[in-house]
């Protein structure tokens, strides 16, 4: 069986080497030539899939290691029988670190001593915000949710206790994590506008980590330009790639689109993918991520029982993850026209640093409180008591 | 034998419990009254002494646990033949940290890998200016020496190559570590005037850590309303208390005078001054501070191979000391009118968290490179190969 994949797909080898044999193929341009005699076909967002690329090939399988599929053509890829599987929600817990450090970040900006004081609104529920709502209430915040498709799907189990928008801006923080979407019920295009920014105000905090176009980012730049406007943690613009320099210069905190790109996200893409193959082909699903992935830089952390609670948490997730780096390499990067804003930006997202997830880490936690003990355990530290 | 002391001199007991008896009082409000049967007088920077705390004492020997003697009737003293001693550069490695975490956060900012690339200059090379440069030095740093009445003093035998002020505002960073001085050669009040300040310019950082008014921050408040002004990191200021509002927004980094207030600076107040009672009385030199230190709050980090040098630097030197935390509470806490501020200002240093050394936190650094040990061991890190 012959394996075709990207060669950026991480841990190929580990995970499919004794299905097949693999063809590397750069993604950007991969060619049906090179894919003609594939069983499978292994790919990331940067390959467009579709009869152009397969028409005439043998590929029965296609998978993609991430959790967009704008670059499938999924109605082709039926009707010509080809299965095909994507990874949802692999990269959302790396999303709930980059919230969780931007909260903290926040709180402390604010003098606050308890961060979960604060009230949360998570706007779109899915993978991502699910998750980053799950962590915060473990953790004791006080957590509103809006997701208007859920609530109204008859379908939806868990669909309870949703709010309305403009009730969830009320919050303290406001974070957001829905796709782009337009034309239909609930488009979440320009969702957060000229309106929904006036009711945004200092000290609240408006998070966006979903897509770039949620946000008028127009509308926001003008908004910033008041005295009572919020704070803002940007990690998707509008436009994309080709950042708006005035507007970076205006929010507190700005990365570029790598809220999701923990080593450990990225090697649950492939993981999904080796596990939706192997159902394909009927093979037991033997392998985990956790056996592949490299030793940490940082492998340990202890603290005795004089620490406090906060500065442990504190020191803990910004070793593991501190997004004013990111913004710092942003703010540097991006500068010139726009073709070298673009380049810059791409540029920031393909050299991205290894980053861990707070699950590489362990943390010593002899002879601490129950309650501090809780919070690591609820952020996916590996505690030890 | 009687030992009066300040009650907030820490570690009282542990250092003095065996050489007589320890009677506490406050040290805002002591009175001669309280002194009178006393053999020995210990103070911090809040007493008065001179005749009218000391006269009809029995008083013999004064000691104070700061580096400053502003407090103390010098002559007076000397006059009566009582024994006097102060606690020079008991907290000298405590700015030093300060500095080397700003200095770290700035290249940080400039998106530096390599922060030792920066060249810095020291004005002031006394016990702080000093050792910030020795320690900068063994970090790789290119350092310049400004201290004109030590490259004047022909009795100063370490006195070499340094530098006028002029020479020294060129390089990228400047720090500051000289006294307060005026009507004297070399006078350092408003040192940085309006002049200097038109000479640093962006992407260069000042900072302030030795006495408020040796800048002017009327022109410095004035420079950086300037598109090319310097990055200014501020922890003195002119005045005290009531810091200014106005310039607290303009600068980087503001911090309320707590450069030197790391738990290990205050404890080695009390050592050097036991260690010269002790000469005094003839008595030997047992005790060390690092017995009595309690356990930090974290007490080890642990690194892999993988490790890269900045990362690990970073990760180790700011849980130890991130100056960004003091700059958050005092932004918070500087508001309202003068009398306000003031109080603020106060309550702040009263109130300081406990602040451990990079000296309190063992490091793990199996595996790691050569250049990244030596990093870490100049830094004065406890680590274990
Ligand atoms: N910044 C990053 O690095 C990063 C990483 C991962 C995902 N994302 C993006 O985050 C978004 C969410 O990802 P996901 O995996 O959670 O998707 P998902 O499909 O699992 O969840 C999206 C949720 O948004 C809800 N939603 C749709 N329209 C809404 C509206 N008008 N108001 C409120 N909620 C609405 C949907 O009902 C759904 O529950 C996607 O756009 C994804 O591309 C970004
Ligand atoms: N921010 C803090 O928390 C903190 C902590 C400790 C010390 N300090 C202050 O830092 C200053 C230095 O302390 P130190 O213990 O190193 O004092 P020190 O007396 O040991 O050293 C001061 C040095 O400054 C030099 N100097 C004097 N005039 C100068 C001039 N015009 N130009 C250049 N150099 C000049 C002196 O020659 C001397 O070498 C003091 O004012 C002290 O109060 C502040």
């Amino acid at each position: 069986m012959l394996i075709v994949a990207d060669e950026n797909i991480p841990l190929l080898d580990s995970f499919f080497g004794d299905m097949g044999d693999i063809r590397r193929v750069p993604g950007r341009t991969m060619t049906a030539e090179q894919v003609r005699d594939a069983d499978i076909l292994l790919v990331r967002s940067v390959t467009q899939v579709g009869p152009r690329l397969l028409e005439g090939s043998r590929v029965r399988f296609v998978g993609t290691a991430t959790i967009g599929t704008d670059h499938i053509d999924l109605d082709w890829l039926e009707q010509q029988g080809i299965a095909f599987s994507a990874a949802p929600g692999c990269n959302a817990n790396s999303v709930v670190e980059y919230v969780l450090s931007v909260v903290l970040l926040h709180a402390e900006r604010k003098g606050l001593d308890d961060w979960s004081s604060l009230s949360v609104g998570v706007v779109g529920v899915g993978s991502v915000g699910g998750k980053v709502a799950r962590k915060l209430e473990r953790l004791g915040f006080d957590v509103h949710l809006c997701d208007p498709p859920r609530a109204e799907d008859p379908d939806d189990e868990d669909a309870e206790g949703f709010e309305s928008l403009a009730d969830v801006l009320k919050c303290d923080v406001v974070t957001l994590h829905t796709p782009l979407t337009r034309d239909q019920a609930h488009a979440t295009y320009h969702m957060i506008g000229a309106e929904e920014l006036s009711l945004l105000r200092s000290p609240q905090l408006l998070i966006s980590a979903g897509r770039g176009a949620v946000v008028d980012c127009q509308s926001l730049s003008d908004r910033l330009d008041q005295p009572d406007a919020p704070a803002v943690a940007l990690d998707v613009w509008e436009p994309e790639p080709a950042v708006d320099p005035a507007l970076m210069d205006k929010v507190w905190l700005a990365t570029p689109h790598i809220a999701g790109y923990s080593l450990e996200g990225k090697v649950h893409g492939t993981e999904m993918v080796y596990q939706a193959l192997s159902r394909y082909l009927g093979l037991p699903v033997r392998k985990k991520s956790g056996q592949f992935l490299p030793e940490p830089a940082l492998n340990k952390v202890s603290f005795t029982s004089s620490a406090d609670e906060a500065d442990a948490l504190r020191i803990s997730l910004l070793s593991c993850y501190d997004p004013r780096r990111d913004d710092a390499r942003m703010r540097v990067a991006i500068r010139g026209d726009e073709a070298e804003r673009s380049k810059a930006f791409d540029r920031l997202r393909r050299d991205y640093p290894v980053r861990r997830e707070c699950s590489s880490l362990k943390v010593q936690l002899k002879g601490t409180s129950k309650s501090l003990q809780d919070s690591f355990r609820a952020i996916g530290f590996k505690i030890k008591i």
